[in-house]
């Protein structure tokens, strides 16, 4: 925040977020008015030239890693998706799975805890067409997308090994994306991760409140984006980013990859036009997007609790000393504000 | 990371952090040679030209929000450090504390929880020079600003409405810092912020498993950095960024603000260290540091395992979506190799 720039004259609020159970400051004072919340850095900008030599598109697929599989299957040199493994992989999927659970090993070296790197990192390259975006793709080819991500993730799941799969997207070279040609990425991990188990704890205490699922709640009017047969899309009561959307499933439904094909469409639809708007109204910004799933081994007590959602993130600012200190966001624009910009954006 | 780098073989691991609760990936395929790993955005080159209309530079005293102290306490315009609030403060001062404990209003509307966005947010003028960094200072000069610090956070320990204070630097713009002259910041908070509560837990198991402070364990020739006589800085054994650095004092102590002079002065020679070997290794990086330290009011039980540090990180990576969703990091650079790189750097 420059010094040349008056603050608004609306007061801030600390809000809890019950699914991460975390504390965000809702501060409009260190903001500019919500709708000139433009990115400075758009992501197409750094995307403006089809690189002839990316090794995501349709003929270079020789000089990728090996691929798992590729959608439609039977297709030759007119595939539409393909899921690859990951050349730099963040865990190997050749090392040996870790022999014990990892509670007896963080007893004998409480300090000096290491496990080997076992895992699975795959990347979804999500079209074979350098210059093509997600959400330029139709909903039908989006839905597409999220069952090749869902049946990736059956696979994983019948590794006993593997605990959590965690898939995700970045979008733009400050959400950290490193190839620019459209695509997510999959990884499946041998544990259950920290913001995981800190995730179905606080949705548990909810639980144990109230009776109800937190997730279930969610739904209100001021803080909708837009809704469709099956799903929501909302601007979180404490979202801990600004104009961050959660697009939640209306049933009550514990794993993403138990979405069937018709529920698949819609929800790229949604996730379509989801982007499209955050595209329109923030000047095309970087983002990441998470699909917050339950692990893939749950106890009959939990279902009642855990409820998937798909979070995405624009990236708007940046996350400085306060929020890696403490574990508490600082958000410039009220929710209710980012869902009224985010509604009012016409991208028929 | 682009497909034309080879990687290199070294395996990776999965290494628990006992201080945060998290698994952290080690992943040497993700990266080039450690000493490879150098700032490609150095903060330096946002701060080349002194800017004639700062706001914290000497002489423009009057551009800034209301003065709280200033050290030496009796200068007039030479003084050397000076503690402001903050112009766009994410907390009001003047809001009223929110009148019941956090945990009733949270079992009142579990959904919807907010409290008034009450709080202090304080910046600290480090240098009435713009172009002075702070490893430019002495050491002395150093440890007053650690002073500056300890006397603020005093000060808003009386207040009973003070839960935590969290005290932060940013430096450089990709480290969330909008302000090129050299500052710091400090955040008087009315509840514990949820990382702080995960530290403390955490610590708590370690203890109950060993009787011992997993700090006060924490020393190992092969992280180590540098040392004093009452501190010592180690890269951790399950660091969560490249290069991350801790400085940890020998002494079993709950509270930064328990810090007295002679130790700041010390503490000052570390960081001062710390901060140029940084910069030497890896070009001038953006980074941030965090004091991390125990809550105000502390019962006697946690005493034994609570011991504050200084954390320091340098941007080097993003923060991508497998991060956020998961609350995993990925971290190319094995600690023990960091460590090498930056005890090896000589800046004498
Ligand atoms: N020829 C090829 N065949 C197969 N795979 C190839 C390939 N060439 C490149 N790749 C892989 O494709 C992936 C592209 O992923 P992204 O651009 O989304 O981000 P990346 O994983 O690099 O890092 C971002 O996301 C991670 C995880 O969130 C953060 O740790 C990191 O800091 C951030 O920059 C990379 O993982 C890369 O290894
Ligand atoms: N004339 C004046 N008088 C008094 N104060 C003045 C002033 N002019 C500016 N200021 C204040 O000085 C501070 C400078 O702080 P930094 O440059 O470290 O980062 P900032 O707080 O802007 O945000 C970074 O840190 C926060 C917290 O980590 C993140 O939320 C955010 O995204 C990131 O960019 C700002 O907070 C600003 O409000």
């Amino acid at each position: 925040m420059s010094s040349t720039e008056s603050p608004p004259s609306r007061t801030g609020e600390i809000r809890h977020d019950a699914v991460f159970d975390r504390w965000v400051l809702i501060s409009p004072a260190r903001s500019r008015r919500p709708s000139d919340f433009k990115s400075r850095s758009p992501a197409s900008s750094s995307n403006t030239n089809p690189k002839p030599s990316c090794a995501f598109c349709a003929g270079h697929e020789r000089e990728c890693a090996p691929e798992i599989f590729r959608l439609p299957p039977a297709s030759t040199t007119d595939w539409k998706i393909r899921v690859i493994e990951n050349l730099y992989p963040a865990l190997s999927r050749d090392a040996e799975p870790s022999p014990s659970p990892v509670d007896g090993l963080l007893a004998a070296a409480p300090g000096r805890c290491a496990v080997t790197g076992f895992g699975f990192h795959d990347v979804v390259i999500e079209t074979p067409d350098h210059s093509v975006r997600l959400p330029d793709l139709s909903l039908a080819e989006v839905g597409e997308v999220l069952l090749a991500h869902k049946q990736r993730i059956l696979q994983l799941a019948r590794l006993g090994s593997i605990k959590y799969v965690q898939v995700f997207k970045n979008y733009g070279a400050s959400a950290g994306a490193s190839m620019a040609h459209s695509h997510s990425q999959i990884m499946g991990l041998p544990l259950v991760p920290p913001l995981v188990s800190t995730r179905l704890d606080s949705m548990k205490k909810f639980y144990d409140m109230t009776g109800k699922c937190c997730l279930c709640e969610a739904w209100s009017e001021d803080i909708l984006v837009s809704e469709t047969a099956h799903f929501f899309a909302i601007v979180p009561f404490a979202a801990s980013y600004p104009f961050e959307v959660w697009i939640v499933p209306r049933d009550h439904t514990n794993h993403f990859h138990e979405i069937d094909n018709e529920k698949a469409v819609d929800l790229g639809g949604l996730l379509k036009l989801v982007l499209q708007k955050l595209s329109k109204q923030l000047n095309d910004p970087p983002y990441n997007f998470m699909i917050q799933t339950a692990p893939l081994a749950l106890s009959s007590s939990c279902a009642h609790y855990t409820h998937w959602f798909l979070q995405i993130i624009p990236h708007l600012s940046v996350i400085g000393g306060f929020e890696i200190g403490t574990g508490c966001f600082i958000n410039p624009v009220f929710p209710e504000d980012a869902a009224m910009v985010l509604r009012e954006a016409d991208c028929s």
